[in-house]
């Protein structure tokens, strides 16, 4: 049969409860348009570890290769902060990254008309706000060597990370920024410390050359870091695609998602590079953490995970009226008063429902 | 005599004609307060490349170690934006922090009543804001080794920056951190990204032990740094006191001053280490950059410059009663109605001269 394979892993704290609201709209897609998944479950991150001692296993790896997609919960557990480096449940995700070569990740950062009033900003500043930041997420300081902790001489320690980036790692990351760009605003804002660091000067050089080449159609800016954490706040209007590193992006895009004020209600993809066969890896995930806090209650937004799922009918499966779909049902709910505070109130389960309902 | 020196680096772009209004002040403290100062001016940034052709001299080193207190501008001109690395104007700013090991560098994100409309965020998250990131400056990736762009067998190239922070560059920045908590409300923030850097890993281990041998009055928290960036949106006011590596605090702090609404109120401070006799070296700047697009124009906002040299007094000369002086004039000032873009319309040397009147 051609049935799509979806491996899901819905890991640590509200994972799990957000993702069973996921499975009904699966379920829903089954019944009424004709959807033909496959879907297997994992373990990862603490719940992996409680189980099988480590955040994820190769069996998992492996499958995870074979799968069409991934759609991935959160992990993150405070019980497990205290073990080693690569045993902590936030190995389950690097590995993944890094095993399926998972290097562009898209977070989106939009604000839903309803919600324009959920932002610490004033409406003004971010209403309509739609930007998009592609972040590397193989390469840089997160899995450069050397690294570690070493003891010196006269018994202190030194604690080491090495950022690296290559010409190839730059250019395939802002190829596709270029081609978001195409798609949306046509403008690309490129970010780095390339006043202090040359790796950041490296990027800066192999992002224009690839402009210049290649996107002459798409306008190209330049940004440092720093002043981007600012522009981000001052007035996050003026961006459409931002593309950064993978520590400056890891920072810069849970700021842009905060802006929205919305984090329970923002998905994003995670994309390695295209096949042969036309085909990429590809997983799913929710901007938002296992907030064990409050996992286990039945008041976790399920609405993040529920798009995320929306973007792999979009972007794996290409059935972007699916897709929309989802979209839309999820801007009528809002749009009909339920907003951040009632959908707590709501809990997760009824949520899930709703959507389905409104689609 | 026991004249205190002071080094006055005005630098580029605006640097210069905000750096006018605070000699007007020091000319009014020396004839009204008994203020007693030798000032000495030299280039930097871009003024110095252009004359000398480095962004600082190693005589301008020389007489910023002799000095008691450094007062900074700018540095930064899009014109030198393609000399080599360590020719760039930013390189002054860098040579100064590293030669005179000035590794703590104090930043207030304070709202002045007056502001508090001023944000891009609502009033009611940053009414009242008063918080201080301490950035460690001397370390971290910003002067770590290995570091270049190097050309790969393939003709590719990478570029490479390395992490490195040790015990005492931890200790000795916490305890700046620990020791500004005791006289506000002791409350200190640490923020790495230890789920990834072992870096990250060693500092929240060194700033853990130091508080619980030394500084068990003080509370203390840890975060990683992306979500704290996502928490000085959302609710500013939760911190007191952040302590944080060079990389993280360059974004962080920027970001925390935009949240003000105030950039162009807001000074700073950067300690080296305590003496034997009890002086420190200290540079004293404003947040705010060169803005070249403004300079010159007579409508650069002077008061962070102002406020510079207020913490100078305070800080360096323990001229508590003096630094108050500015600081209330300016508020003053501001409550009387001139908002920031009166000041814009009244021009830097009117700004300069109603701070007198009002002092
Ligand atoms: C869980 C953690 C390792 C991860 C990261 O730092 O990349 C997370 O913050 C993210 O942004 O996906
Ligand atoms: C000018 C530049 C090198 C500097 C830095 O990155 O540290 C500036 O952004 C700052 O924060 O003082």
């Amino acid at each position: 049969t051609s049935s799509k394979k979806i491996l899901v892993l819905a890991g640590d704290g509200i994972g799990p409860e957000v993702m069973r609201e996921v499975a009904k709209i699966v379920n829903w897609f089954r019944a009424y348009r004709g959807l033909d998944v496959d879907i297997a479950e994992e373990l990862v991150g603490g719940a992996s570890l409680e189980v099988h001692g480590v955040p994820i296993r190769d069996e998992v790896i492996q499958r995870a290769h074979e799968v069409d997609a991934i759609l991935f919960g959160a992990v993150g557990d405070p019980k497990w902060a205290h073990v080693d480096f690569n045993l902590r449940p936030e190995a389950a995700i690097l590995a993944l990254r890094k095993e399926l070569d998972l290097f562009a990740n898209l977070r989106p950062a939009q604000v839903f008309d309803a919600l324009a009033d959920a932002s610490t900003l004033k409406a003004e500043y971010v209403s309509k706000l739609d930007l998009l930041i592609v972040r590397e997420t193989v390469g840089g300081i997160y899995f450069g060597t050397p690294r570690g902790i070493e003891t010196l001489p006269d018994g202190s320690r030194r604690g080491i990370n090495t950022e690296l980036y290559t010409t190839s790692e730059i250019e395939r990351v802002a190829r596709v920024a270029f081609d978001a760009a195409r798609k949306r605003q046509g403008h690309v804002c490129s970010v780095e410390k390339s006043n202090v660091m040359e790796s950041g000067l490296l990027w800066r050089e192999v992002v224009t050359s690839l402009q210049q080449a290649e996107y002459p159609d798409v306008t190209l800016t330049h940004m440092l870091a720093d002043n981007c954490a600012m522009q981000l706040v001052r007035n996050p209007k003026q961006f459409d695609v931002i593309v950064t590193g993978n520590l400056f992006g890891d920072l810069l895009s849970d700021l842009a998602s905060m802006l929205t004020g919305s984090l329970g209600m923002l998905p994003s993809a995670t994309l390695g590079p295209l096949k042969q066969d036309g085909r990429r890896a590809a997983l799913y995930e929710p901007i938002h953490g296992s907030a064990p806090d409050i996992a286990g209650q039945g008041i976790a937004n399920p609405i993040a995970q529920i798009l995320s799922f929306a973007m792999m009918l979009r972007y794996s499966f290409e059935r972007d009226e699916d897709a929309r779909l989802i979209e839309t049902a999820i801007e009528n709910i809002l749009n009909t008063g339920l907003r951040t505070a009632d959908i707590m109130t709501l809990g997760t389960a009824r949520v899930g429902t709703e959507v389905m309902v409104a689609a």
